[in-house]
């Protein structure tokens, strides 16, 4: 890296998406340490369909911009600051892909193109070669699945998110082998614990099921205790981002998409994990209400996988389902509960 | 399948990019079985960027449109006619898309998604579902590669042709899983042996070897005799199309993607294949001409393939690499060749 006092050092990041769950704890997670591969973040540019917030205390300078993802023109506005390094979350979410084919297809697989089309046109002097960071997920891949997925098990996915999400990896791929960015795809396991609201995604139960008992409130367990699952905290998801942005690219070599490490657990190990830590009385604001329909949808997820290119790469997960239950009332309760 | 005085089975067959070698050779055999899976056809609309010819005998009506499939009105203007069976074999090939980025993404990809929403709009009121069979390649995968590829190995391709390729995979499954179509996608081998003339494309000399030889000229060998290939007649991959367009869909599942089945053979084993066929005058046509780049190319291809889905649904390749050499010297040069 250049010295500090070296232009080049002042890293100008984008990040699209930026008001999403993710996205606003990327950017908090930025603004707390200023620098980014020992380069000083001088400049932001948040992205989002409504205008993505920059904490206060962020020591660089903030542009924030709503607009659809969707509309031709905005992937090239948003870089055409020519961004040092771009995260990409934007995406329409795993079930409104499903029901709207015609905007999952928009945002995720055109606005995607298009982002890293102009990225190509910006490269075209040969002066601009910016790093992306870009946010896949486990959906690449579909059922029959073995019990762990090796990092050599095909995409095929079941969904049309899970499609686009792989037709932009093989996109970030084929890119970065021409040249014209240096691409690198992180497939994240399900996040747990989720902050928020309940929700109706179907994977909500598993979030649900920790987040609500600890504030007080009842959660509805729709499956069985048997279901194993890949769980990351949001802070392990923010410390894969920040680790794909500054990892040495020579060592990722041409398969740019990796699948991210994580904690595997059965909804069983989820619930004495949170009995050890809560005790009896949080855990009996579970109510077991059987759903066939996420019943069926669950069986066809990942159950686990065996990350090993991404964990000789240096990305690190969750020690234990304890650890991402300490880490959710560490950093969403300030370390309190209701008993 | 219906009665043969019932409406229902008379078919009207599209096949794109019909003016290739293999587009030729299926437009052939169509003419030749004047019927698919039961159903007589009655008619056929042919497409390529040069006006695509049937043989005079076709016992079907024959439409032949010269069109470029990246015009983005062609796709549709292709299925206006609402064809029960597509063979979408249209494509700008390996080394061209490798060559100009451009045209290759406008062909492959978004020709083919533009003919796949064509095929969406024309299926908007419930009543028109087509089957469409979809060349794709073995360039779908890319090194490091096990020496014999399984049907849960991942689609890694490191050629911009292998990446639009693998696109079109992952759309034909998505948009026949929304119940848009049928979709069919077979991973042909190396066409071995390729008639007519010796072309620059890396994997010439599979073929040049022995069809230049068994034609009285000389043929360069670029690599060793142990580099290993995937190969497969031109007849077995008319063949592997003709069953993708008759085959129950049900029975492929998902996974609509398909490693065909083919011949492992080495270069030497090629030769010695000639050998036994034409003799040692024969032979001593090829002459070795080490060329590190080809090597180098070469070096990233498929080895193998274990293609049990393929088989299990009844796909049959040629019985040996000497059964490929005399299908050559009897369907393309009348049972002669020059000792």
């Amino acid at each position: 890296m250049a010295a500090a006092n070296n232009g080049e050092d002042c890293m100008h990041v984008l990040v699209t998406g930026a008001a999403g769950m993710i996205g606003r704890k990327l950017v908090e997670r930025l603004a707390e340490e200023g620098r980014i591969g020992g380069a000083e973040i001088t400049r932001a540019t948040l992205h989002d369909i409504v205008a993505p917030q920059a904490p206060s205390f962020a020591p660089f300078t903030v542009e924030s911009i709503a607009a659809d993802f969707a509309d031709p023109a905005v992937p090239a506005r948003l870089v055409s600051g020519k961004p040092d390094l771009i995260f990409h979350l934007a995406a329409i979410v795993s079930g409104e892909a499903e029901t709207d084919f015609d905007k999952g297809y928009a945002i995720n697989l055109d606005g995607t193109r298009r982002l890293f089309d102009a990225l190509r046109a910006l490269g075209d002097d040969g002066t601009y070669h910016p790093r992306i960071v870009y946010a896949s997920s486990v959906a690449a891949f579909g059922a029959p699945l073995p019990d762990l997925i090796d990092d050599e098990f095909l995409q095929a996915p079941l969904t049309s998110y899970g499609t686009q999400k792989v037709i932009g990896e093989l996109l970030l791929t084929d890119y970065t082998r021409k040249g014209i960015f240096t691409g690198i795809g992180i497939r994240l396991p399900t996040i747990c614990v989720r902050p928020g609201k309940p929700n109706k995604a179907a994977s909500g139960f598993f979030s649900n099921i920790i987040r609500e008992p600890l504030a007080g409130h009842e959660a509805v367990l729709p499956v069985d205790e048997s279901v194993t699952h890949w769980h990351a905290s949001p802070r392990s998801a923010i410390g894969f981002m920040m680790h794909a942005a500054t990892l040495d690219s020579e060592k990722i070599g041409p398969r740019r998409n990796l699948n991210m490490p994580g904690v595997r657990a059965t909804v069983g190990e989820q619930i004495e994990a949170l009995r050890r830590i809560a005790g009896e009385n949080v855990v009996a604001r579970i109510r077991r209400e059987p759903d066939e329909m996420i019943r069926a949808i669950v069986g066809n997820w990942a159950r686990g996988f065996s990350p090993k290119r991404a964990l000789a790469l240096g990305f690190t997960a969750d020690e234990s389902f304890e650890a991402i239950i300490r880490t959710h009332i560490e950093d969403e309760l300030g370390g309190e509960f209701v008993r």
